[in-house]
């Protein structure tokens, strides 16, 4: 009697079409769910694999648009970056994913849902709280933790000899020497050679950006137009291409980023299991939608909304990464995210060229920059005694810690700067001037 | 009879000499302080202006190790930066000059310090800060706020014409296009030209980083290492060049810097008297030494230690923007983080090529990286069934939520979502599954 | 010829009653206004004096609706409170006022705005950025920073002068020994007496919490209902009394504050110039609700979003307190606010006794407490085995920063230790236990 | 043969009893650790009774003053509070046993170290992590996690059948209703019948604070003198009671405490496994020490140095309740609030009465308040006209927004206003005034 009906995230790779069979193996009635978000991939030879290994349905959906405009669109105007560096690219995949894999479950009468993320890495956590938080009453099966499954599968060697006692297609060429994760935002690599963090990564790796001798040989600008902070337009001058629906600009950037060799990183990373992990990442479009975005609110936005929202993205990029994309704490920064998005508009020009990009002009019908009064020569509108005051006033609660200092003491102007590195000598104090008159 | 001594920030120029000579005609007694922090100068032809246009004594002064190390370092440790984006060239220097003029005053017994920083701007106010904080019984002399000052001078063809009638040296050529700040951190552009945000600065402005097509054609690699969080050893592989001394590190980092073109900004900013700014920035040195930095705290940083001073890097960075340098709560901010870097130890290879820099490998004797954990193959030390208990116990938070969405008719799983960009049509509900079988 | 209209926020006192004569003497029509923010105050006598001393016009507003509704609640939905402990009673009520007051000033074609707050205090402050904020076009009149009435009037002799001049009616009694701001919301107490910070305030003083020997000698308890972080029923069950519009609500929560001294503070707090000031505040009804408040969202709001909330809410109370309530910020930050109240219903009960309050029990319909699943005894729904694996991985990170401390030579377990303060005796390390066996 | 040792935190109770024995049967060696942390327990019977239970060994240790100057004062310099609300009686003294726990097993040779906490609840955590961050090579025992346990004691008569089938005494009287934790610093209440949060908890059950009715009819004043934020001495006025030592203090103000029943609160709570839980607290001393520190800071700390202080104190507060004692994030949060509290010293007045206290007067020789500064009447120092400069550049920025605003059509005054709620009628726009002419 079957266990019930389990929606499996399916890839068509090895390691979850092993995981197809074992748990028709162990009794459940497996519903195969592939989704394209983007990846390079024949969904089409997936679908005929996962019948031929004895799924009892198949869907393959595109979440493209759904995953462009529902999560990298919030990323993008949170300016969400992890650890200064990781643009989140499959944080935000994971539970566009399981939110889909969720619905098919309730479609199917599924109790179940159940992917091939292994126990160490930060997926299995996006996936199961996404799931958990979507439907309490839906249990995760994740096969890399299972202890049963771990006994049976404890290497490579397992899962090939496995596939081919039960047919699965024996995957063609060598193992890579690292694993990726591709989807329309960004391609992730980690584990096998990148697990030295001293070793530099192959030029070849490289899938979304191409050799760096390939790049384009000139500059090359590209104008994005924001409205409410996401983007709804993109130009390229230079060859008149445009665009102002959400996917075919994307691709655009996409396009653009390969040309020139923009967006990537390499970095050690902190997963939140408690491991630091080496990853490298290629971010072409996303990289250049927050150049662009970063540039259009240091015009449009209020100082300090800038400041208060500069508190909140870091935790915005926290709860992604972590998993926690269906969480009411990310409700609840999202809605003040979209806030501080409500007057940003503009266009930004950004020049690619050569592995980065740069905004180079900006402008915006919300624009809080006033040429006029920013002039140094202006000052009809400005009074510069003001200032004046503004510094004083400012000074007060300085000058009373001076005193304080004094009194106590402490008064060495030495005692108010950060030490100096001790292995330097320390600067002479008054002395060594040239001095005549 | 004398008002009393001024020691005048003297650069040489055609305003700080202008005031020189009037500040002599209001009555008072100048002394010029011109410091070296790196900038493009003559100072022997500095210091014999000021002379011949009746100094009374005139102080020049390497302050560069000292701006170095206690300032550009700091700033460094905290991966300071401001608005996202500009690095605090102008900034940091400030205080690193007021700090030595009013140990000039003390030394000189005078009772005045005078600058030439305009009433719009930020360094008037980070000049007054630190003189008022480091000395509240000194008197800040601000010609450019100054009523009678500002009716005597309205624009720049008074200035010429009183330099004229006093026997200042008229600048030679034109007025270059936009005003810029010279150090040995970055060179600043603003004003002029610029102030239209939406044109784009000339390729000929830039006069640390060169023209874009004389940038080096191929990739170079620095190696720097760090101890406790500070550069000590600068490596170029390729040449075989090395430094390990402060001044020597940096000025071969911005070598290196304009050889590839590193550390280019273009923004519009906010200052803090509350306009908004157009500038443009070169920092090429500070540019590479803070991927570096944030590279090696990705390996030797523990994770929640980052958040948490990543907290703090912000608040550090309006700090020395706003020019609250020498303040109790700087003071507090430069012993958080310098607890933050004890351990920040080990080198980074970091990757130079036409306008933009990465990191590239890293090794670190204080690593918390633990190759062996990481890798997904190994499971002897890590419980993989601990990560579904981890999963599980994070999820009851997330499922108590639900049951109350349920529970009030919100259960709506679109609810959740960040609301979709309204011109865009939503993304359908199950439906278009292709299925099988 | 008239120098335009000023609308004066007038309270009928000694200072604006010689500042209404003073602006008519220097060329001003002056339209007095008095708010009503629930102050004990005769307002038609203040309307009689005001036209009496040649006010061309008088309003006279009840404004405690719209206090209540838009100032206080929203502070309370933040559980707003400044430097710990200042509820922001007159911080809330100068907005109230200002915005009355330039909607008057836009009905009366007025260009000036006028008050007496002084030059050394927060409400010139909170009034000037209010005016400038809702209308940039309007000019604020400070005779209090005005160099030529401050040369006028010099000290209370001065206006006691001019009022005998001038027919303005001398306070009665002696000037109190402190100066006061009452409203609806709270009194506050300041300068005279108060300005030693080591002299106790007189029992006498306290105006809306009665005398401490006069307190009720019985507890009594006030069950407070909320919907989404509001009040919207208050009841006594002793008494039967009921109430659930807002100001009745209000004036029954602020006789039970009186009868048992409920709000009262004595601080020393910082004023946004950058002064410290003495303060003692009385503020029962506010005090019983935030009270109330903060025990319903212990029951309702999700950890997180109150984590994030928390962030948030001395932001507010310092935007509150500096005058900052008509701002894009502030703004930003109601959103937000308003956002984490959406599920905050329920009911409190608060016991209130001789100086203080305590909530003591509490339902809700949107409770996140289990009981089941809270209790010990229970395990059915929760796996105790998941508790463990939960802290392993927690200690994942713990561990290798333990393996850093002892690999550098800083695993001492004292090293992770606070250090002991130095004047005591460290506590001995093993040794003194009584062992047996 | 033996298992290998294991040091059990051992209390005395029927669990702990339980577990002593269960522990032997399955094969350890048990030598019990008893902490005194000042609850109110007879060390010597307990000791009695563990060897009755065959524990090879014994330890009872005074951690008193050991947990006040190393634990519960880090916690006073930090203002410390969960939740706006509960004081961390016992989350402060969970590290402090299970750091000598861990010394002891060091002493012992012991591979092992195990405690009764249930595993629903913060302890486990508190001491799990303690544990592994202190040595990762010792293992921790959870009984009340293992399945083999839970399957033998399903509830309480389970425990009571082995107590009485291996000669355990078994508890005197019935079941308390709820359980207790009991230290120097605070008794805290839960479970039983707390477990529903609107059942007011009985006075009877408050052993620190007294029935209400039998708390002092007189308010009484004491001094609490502080050097670098921790209390060095206290004196009682009235009696002429003084100590300097850190217990008497502390043993000192318990009293006191008791005497006027200060201290308790009665709350929901998110545990850190993310259960919400209904608990009661009385902590006397430490509320009368947070009140007097608050208020020593409000004189004598800088406004922006609190400002960042009290961003980290919710940090602090978090990982203590969390279990994180030992963790390098609240080392570096400690080694930041000690920096914070170098000039905090003087004295404060406290007045206690009936279930709340007060401070009243205060004075410190590093207070930043300036008596004369303040005046409103002084004006000899400060220069009005400072304060309209401050307040005009304030509003610069607000000026462009609100133009933003007019030019966007958003320039309604209400539009910047928190939204009404919505249930009451929105306060009317100008007309109702009374106006006379």
């Amino acid at each position: 009697m079957s266990k019930g009906k389990v929606i499996l995230a399916y890839s068509g790779g090895l390691d979850t079409s092993v995981i197809l069979k074992y748990l028709q193996e162990e009794g459940y009635e497996v519903i195969c769910f592939c989704a394209n978000v983007g990846q390079d991939e024949d969904f089409d030879a997936v679908r005929k694999k996962a019948v031929a290994l004895g799924a009892s349905k198949v869907y393959v959906e595109d979440l493209r648009e759904d995953f462009l405009i529902n999560y990298i669109y919030p990323a993008i105007k949170a300016n969400a970056i992890y650890e200064s560096r990781y643009l989140l690219g499959t944080s935000l995949a994971r539970p566009c994913i399981a939110k889909r894999q969720v619905e098919v479950a309730h479609a199917e009468g599924a109790q179940f849902v159940g992917h091939g993320a292994t126990g160490k890495g930060n997926d299995q956590v996006r996936f199961g709280l996404s799931v958990y938080a979507l439907d309490p009453t839906i249990k995760e099966l994740a096969p890399w933790r299972d202890d049963k499954f771990l006994a049976r599968f404890r290497g490579r060697q397992d899962l090939l000899n496995y596939a081919r006692a039960k047919g699965i297609p024996l995957p063609s060429g060598e193992k890579p020497p690292y694993s990726m994760d591709d989807n329309m935002m960004h391609i992730s690599y980690e584990s096998g050679e990148l697990e030295d963090p001293s070793r530099v990564a192959e030029e070849s790796l490289y899938g979304k950006t191409g050799r760096w001798d390939q790049w384009a040989d000139a500059p090359e600008v590209v104008r994005i137009h924001f409205s409410n902070g996401v983007p709804v337009r993109v130009e390229l001058p230079a060859s008149g291409e445009s665009h102002d629906q959400p996917l075919p600009m994307f691709q655009c950037l996409t396009r653009l980023g390969r040309k020139h060799g923009i967006g990537r990183v390499d970095i050690v990373e902190d997963r939140y299991i408690g491991l630091k992990s080496r990853g490298v990442y290629e971010t072409p479009a996303v990289t250049i939608l927050r150049c662009a975005h970063i540039d259009i609110e240091g015009i449009a936005m209020d100082r300090e909304v800038m400041r208060l929202r500069d508190m909140l993205s870091p935790e915005f990029s926290k709860l992604a990464y972590d998993g926690f994309w269906f969480s009411p704490e990310m409700d609840f920064l999202v809605s003040a995210i979209n806030k501080s998005q409500e007057l940003i508009d503009g266009w930004v020009d950004v020049r690619c060229y050569k592995g980065s990009c740069m905004a180079i002009a900006r402008q915006s019908p919300t624009s809080l920059y006033d040429e006029k009064l920013a002039s140094m020569e202006e000052v009809d509108s400005f009074s510069p005694s003001d200032a004046g005051g503004f510094i004083r006033i400012q000074a007060i609660r300085l000058k009373a810690h001076r005193e304080i200092l004094k009194k106590v003491g402490k008064d060495r102007l030495a005692s108010l700067l950060p030490e100096p590195t001790p292995t330097y000598a320390a600067f002479s104090e008054v002395g060594e001037h040239e001095a005549d008159g």
